[in-house]
């Protein structure tokens, strides 16, 4: 099974895809789309459009999982991360594929263990689990990839989440 | 000149289209997408993205005013609405047309005269402006034709506004 993972941004959208078969994971490929901050918001929001249709034409994923918002302090980032999202929704949703979302917390407890890891030792987990030799770079395709290891590894357990 | 207004929204999101032509305005048509609140995320998105590329197609606006969106109180109404706005923002985005945003204040003082002017009084100047027989409904509906009149009384004499 091929999932897609997409931490959502405007400015820089991190995205990876990995290949999850008998329980073994093996890291297909990751980066990210970004946006220039000169261009206007409609602008940037058709480019990361187009990006993730590219992605979804390439890869073709069978399920695909979002790292989840929360924003509790700034609403103007807020909103244009949102619009970010919704750019990346209308991408994906095409397809009509399984779409999954995850918070921060969960892909925590999943990829390391322990739901309030720091950062780093999430990518280290990534590295590992995925057998890279180093950190992916930058740190928005990690995310990403951490995603998607949350989805293989916990996706097939429970039920569909229903995006509101 | 064609004006299309839009009230963004993801229950209910806000059209209107008028014609500007020697100052006087004329009103072309005026309606609501709607999305159903059973439906996921992503499908409501996709919905509206669909829904403003046949208002595109149909209507071939040369210009597109937007109504500004303020989420002082609710972060979590904001999120969605903003991932709407981005839908329909990637779906207007794609003839490269001319884009403005105004905040309801703006339309309030376009429409009115007057900044904090009540929700009816706005109604009535819209159904008065455009010739029309009664006030245009649903409200969501009236907000857009407010926001197209807007635009085209003081579009022309201002800049184009860069949507960040």
């Amino acid at each position: 099974m091929i999932i897609l993972g997409i931490d959502p941004g405007l400015a820089t959208l991190g995205w990876g895809v990995i290949e999850s078969a008998g329980g073994k994971l093996r890291p297909v490929q990751y980066g990210t789309l970004g946006t220039p901050p000169g261009e206007t918001l409609p602008h940037r929001l058709r480019s990361i459009f187009i990006g993730i249709q590219q992605l979804m034409q390439t890869y073709a994923p069978d399920e695909i999982a979002f790292e989840e918002l929360f924003f509790a302090k700034n609403v103007t980032t807020g909103m244009t991360v949102s619009a970010a999202r919704g750019a990346a929704l209308v991408a994906v949703a095409e397809k009509n594929p399984n779409l999954y979302e995850y918070t921060p917390m969960q892909v925590k407890q999943a990829v390391v263990g322990y739901g309030k890891a720091e950062k780093r030792q999430v990518q280290q987990m990534v590295k590992m689990l995925l057998g890279l030799a180093e950190i992916p770079k930058p740190d928005d395709a990690a995310d990403a990839l951490a995603v998607a290891i949350t989805h293989a590894h916990t996706g097939a357990a429970r039920a569909r989440f229903q995006m509101k």
